[in-house]
C-alpha cells in the first residue's frame, strides 16, 4: 500500500529543474516490511486505526480556536501572516545596524539558528547585517565580542517566552550595561528589542517601564514550537530571509496534512511509523541524517522538539519517546556508520536529501588519474554526494533498519517551512499516540529551582 | 573505594588560580552505587578483575614497539615530538598565506576541528591565517569560497590517510584546478601540502610525481586515532596553537595511566565503568555533555572514536558498543533534559567542566530588578553556568543515572592533550573488554564500494 507510493522518488540524480513551491517528496517505503526487514506491516497499522482517528480528531478540535487553541502552534501558518508588516517594520530598522546580537536559548534560538544557517548566503551580501546568536553562556566569547563590536552600530534582540530565562536575562543585562555605558540610556534603548509574552514576565515589565520596543509571542505557543512566531521570524527577517515564503510553505504543508487518512496525510503516517517502530519493533533511537550540509543544525531544532515533547513518564507503561539523534551525511559515514550497521538493531533513520540540488563543480580528472578514479570522470561533486547517500541508504536498508527519506525540492524558505510544520505536526500526533502532553516539560523545573538555590546559597561560598 | 576518591573535586566555583599543567580531575563517584542508583558496585568490578588485568597487559605489550606497534596511536605522545621541527617548518611557510583550506573528512578533520574551535582566539589575531575546514561535500559553499578567496594568498592542505578518500580527492582536485587556472602549475604547487601514508595511495603517488611537499601519517595509526599525528598537529600549528603542549599533555596522561591498578589508572577505571554499565546495567547510550561552550565540537571527535572503534558485531554475544551521543550544557537543559529525566533509564553521562574557568562579567543587576533576580546579585556569568551544571548533575544523579565528571583545570592545549590521550586509551581498553578490534571498521567498506558502483553505472543515467 504505502510501500510503493514514493519509491525511488529520490533516486534520480539532483540536476533537474526546480519546480516552484513543490511539495516535500516523502518516501516511506523502507519503513515497511519487507523493504526494511524490521519495519511495520499492515497488521501493526490495523491495530492503530482507532488511535490514529482519535489523534487526528483531537488535533483538529484543538486547533479550531486558532491562536487561542491548545495546539496554537499548528495554526501559526494561518495567523502569522497578519503580523508580517509589524515584523518587517522592526526588521527594517534593525537591519540598519551592522551587527545584531540575538540573545536566546533553546526554543528561543535553535529554530532561527538552523534556518539562518540553511538559508543565509555563504558570505554576507552588501547591506546585510551580521547576526551573532548569543545562546550558551561563554564568558570569554562575550568579552571578545564586546571588545570587537562598536556599540554605535550594534543592536540587541533578546528573546524569552517566559521573560525570565536565566542565561538570556544574565547576558542581556550585560549587553544593556555595555550599550548604556558607551551610549547613554536613551541611545542604548534605541538599540534594543524584546520578544516575549505579551502580558507577563520580567521582560514584559521591563519593556513597559523603559518603553523598549517589543514583539509578542502568542501566549499559547511554547518555546520549542515557536520558530514560526516572532521568535524565529524577526531574526530571519533581519537576515533578509523570505519569512513570508517560510509561512507559505508551512501553510501548504498544513493543508496537505488536513486529511484524516494515513495515505493522504504524511504527518499522520510518519507519527504512526515512528510510534509503531518504537513500541512494536524496539527502535528506541531515531536518527535524523541530512545529506544537505547547510542543514547541519536542523537536527538541533528537531531533537529539542522531539525529546522535550515526547520524552515523558507514563502511568503503568514504559516511558514515552525515542531518543532523537542528529547525524550528517557524508560525514557520519566516516564516524557512525560502522556502529549503525553492526551494533544493536534499535535504530531507525530519517534521511533528508536535496532532490534538485546543485550539481556543483565537475571533478577535474587529469589524464594520469583516470585509472585511479574512473568513476569520478565527468561527475560533479553533487553527484558524488548523491551516490554516497544512495549507497548508505542501501546498506542501511540491507542491514534491516527501517528508514525514510524526505526529498527537498529545493533548499529555500518555502521548503523549510513545510519541513517545520511537518515535524511539529508529527510530534503532536505522536504525543497523542503515546498518551503524553506534547506541550509541557514537567521534569525540567526541578533543575531550574536547584540552580537558583545554588546561586542563592552554596555556590561560591558566599 | 572509588566512591569518595574525587568527590566534590568539581563542586567549587571556578575562580581559583590555574595551576600550570594540572591533571584532569576525574570524579567517578556517581558511577557507583549508591550515588548513582543504577551504578556499578564492588561485585561487578570483582568479576572484571581478570579481564582488566589482561586488557592492561595487552595494551602494554601492543604499544612496546612504538610506532610499529598495533596500538601505535598510544605511543604518539612519545614519538611525535621528534617530528615537531618538521611540522613547525611547514607551518611557518603555510602561515604566510591569508587563507588556509584544510581538506579532509572524518578522522582527517574532526579532531583538528574540535581542538581548533576550543583553542583558537574568538577573533583572529593579527598575522594568523584564516582556516577553512572543507569536510563535507557542499557545492554552493565551495563555489562561494572560491569566488571569495584570492588564489595568490590561499594555501591548500589535503589530508587522507589512505590517500583516496572520495570526498577529499574530489574537492582537492577542484581546488588544484582553481589554483592552476589562476596561477599556473608551478605557483599552484607552492600552495599545496599533502598529509597521507608515507608509502602508498594515490596522494603519495601524486606527491612523488609532482614534487608536492608532504607530511607522513604513521602507517599503523588509523584516521580516528590520528589527531596527535601530522593530521591534527599541522593544521593546529598553522593556527598558532601550542602543539608541543598538546603532546606534553597527552604524554602526562599516558604516564598517569601506566599503572595496572584500576585505582591508579583512570583510563582503565573509565573503560571498566562504561563497559559494565552497558552489559550489566543496560546503559546503552553514553552521553558526552561539556559545560564548556568552546568544546561543542569535542563530542564529534569522541563520537567517531567511540562508535567506529566499538560498534561491532560479536560471535555468540550481543553486539558491542554503546551509542555515543553529544550534548552541550546549558543548551541541552532546554532541549534534552526532559527526556533524560523521564524517558528510559538506558543512559549514562559524562560531564566536562572547567574547574578554574573565567568568571566573566558580573551580571549588572539594576535596583529595580533585585526583587526579580536576587540570586543574580554579585554573580558572574561563569557562576551562573557552574550553578546550572551542579544543578543538572544533581537532578540526573537523583533520577538514578550514573554519571562522571571530568574537571578541566584550564582550557588549553596541555589539558586537551590529556583528554585526547585519555579517551583514546579508554577506547582501546573498552575494545579489549568487549573482545572487538578497536582499530578496524569492517562494515564501512560495503557502502564505499556501492557508492563507487553507483557513480560508475546507475546514477545520472549515464
Amino acid at each position: 500500500m504505502f510501500r510503493e507510493k514514493n519509491r525511488h522518488a529520490t533516486a534520480a540524480m539532483p540536476h533537474t529543474a526546480v519546480p516552484r513551491d513543490a511539495p516535500l517528496a516523502i518516501d516511506t517505503a523502507n519503513m515497511y516490511r519487507p523493504a526494511g526487514a524490521d519495519g511495520v506491516d499492515a497488521a501493526d497499522l490495523a491495530v492503530l486505526a482507532d488511535p490514529l482517528a482519535r489523534a487526528h480528531q483531537a488535533l483538529t478540535e484543538r486547533t479550531r480556536a486558532g491562536l487561542e487553541s491548545e495546539y496554537a502552534c499548528l495554526t501559526l501558518p494561518a495567523h502569522m501572516p497578519a503580523q508580517l508588516p509589524q515584523i518587517w517594520e522592526a526588521a527594517q530598522t534593525i537591519r540598519r545596524f551592522r551587527d545584531v546580537l540575538v540573545v536566546g536559548i533553546g526554543g528561543s534560538s535553535l529554530g532561527a539558528k538552523a534556518l539562518y544557517r540553511a538559508l543565509k548566503p555563504v558570505f554576507p551580501r552588501p547591506g546585510d547585517p551580521s547576526l551573532h546568536f548569543i545562546e550558551n553562556i561563554d564568558p570569554p566569547y562575550l568579552d571578545a565580542l564586546l571588545a570587537h563590536l562598536a556599540p554605535e552600530t550594534t543592536a540587541v534582540v533578546a528573546i524569552s517566552k517566559s521573560g525570565g530565562t536565566i542565561e538570556t536575562v544574565g547576558q542581556y543585562l550585560c549587553l544593556r550595561e555595555w550599550l548604556e555605558k558607551h551610549l547613554g540610556k536613551a541611545r542604548a534603548r534605541q538599540r534594543q528589542w524584546l520578544i516575549t509574552d505579551p502580558a507577563q514576565g520580567w521582560m514584559r515589565a521591563l519593556a513597559a517601564r523603559e518603553d523598549i520596543p517589543t514583539l509578542p509571542v502568542p501566549p499559547k505557543v511554547g518555546g520549542r514550537y515557536s520558530v514560526l512566531t516572532t521568535v524565529g521570524l524577526l531574526p530571519l527577517a533581519v537576515a533578509g530571509i523570505d519569512v513570508a515564503a517560510l509561512l507559505r510553505g508551512a501553510a501548504d504543508n498544513a493543508a496537505r496534512c488536513a486529511a484524516a487518512d494515513l495515505e493522504q496525510n504524511p504527518a499522520l503516517e510518519l507519527a504512526a511509523l515512528y510510534y509503531l517502530l518504537d513500541i512494536r519493533r524496539g527502535k528506541r533511537i531515531s536518527i535524523m541524517m541530512p545529506y544537505v550540509n547547510p542543514l547541519d543544525l536542523f537536527g538541533d531544532w528537531y531533537c529539542q522538539l522531539w525529546a522535550e515533547s515526547l520524552g515523558k513518564r507514563r502511568e503503568g507503561a514504559e516511558p514515552a519517546g525515542t531518543l532523537p539523534v542528529r547525524a550528517l551525511g557524508t560525514v557520519d559515514q566516516h564516524s557512525q556508520l560502522q556502529l549503525y550497521l553492526e551494533s544493536r538493531r534499535d535504530k531507525m533513520f530519517t534521511f533528508l536529501t536535496l532532490r534538485h540540488g546543485e550539481r556543483g563543480r565537475a571533478v577535474p580528472l587529469p589524464e594520469a588519474d583516470r585509472a585511479a578514479f574512473p568513476y569520478l570522470e565527468h561527475r560533479s561533486l553533487g553527484e558524488v554526494l548523491h551516490a554516497e547517500f544512495l549507497a548508505t541508504r542501501d546498506v542501511i536498508t540491507r542491514a534491516g533498519h527501517p528508514n525514510l527519506t524526505i526529498g527537498l525540492p529545493a533548499l529555500d524558505a518555502h521548503v523549510l517551512g513545510q519541513l517545520i510544520d511537518l515535524y511539529q505536526r508529527v510530534t503532536v500526533y505522536a504525543g497523542l499516540l503515546y498518551g503524553v502532553n506534547p506541550l509541557d516539560q514537567p521534569a525540567v523545573e526541578a533543575g531550574k529551582k536547584l540552580a537558583v538555590q545554588y546561586l542563592s546559597e552554596r555556590v561560591g561560598g558566599r
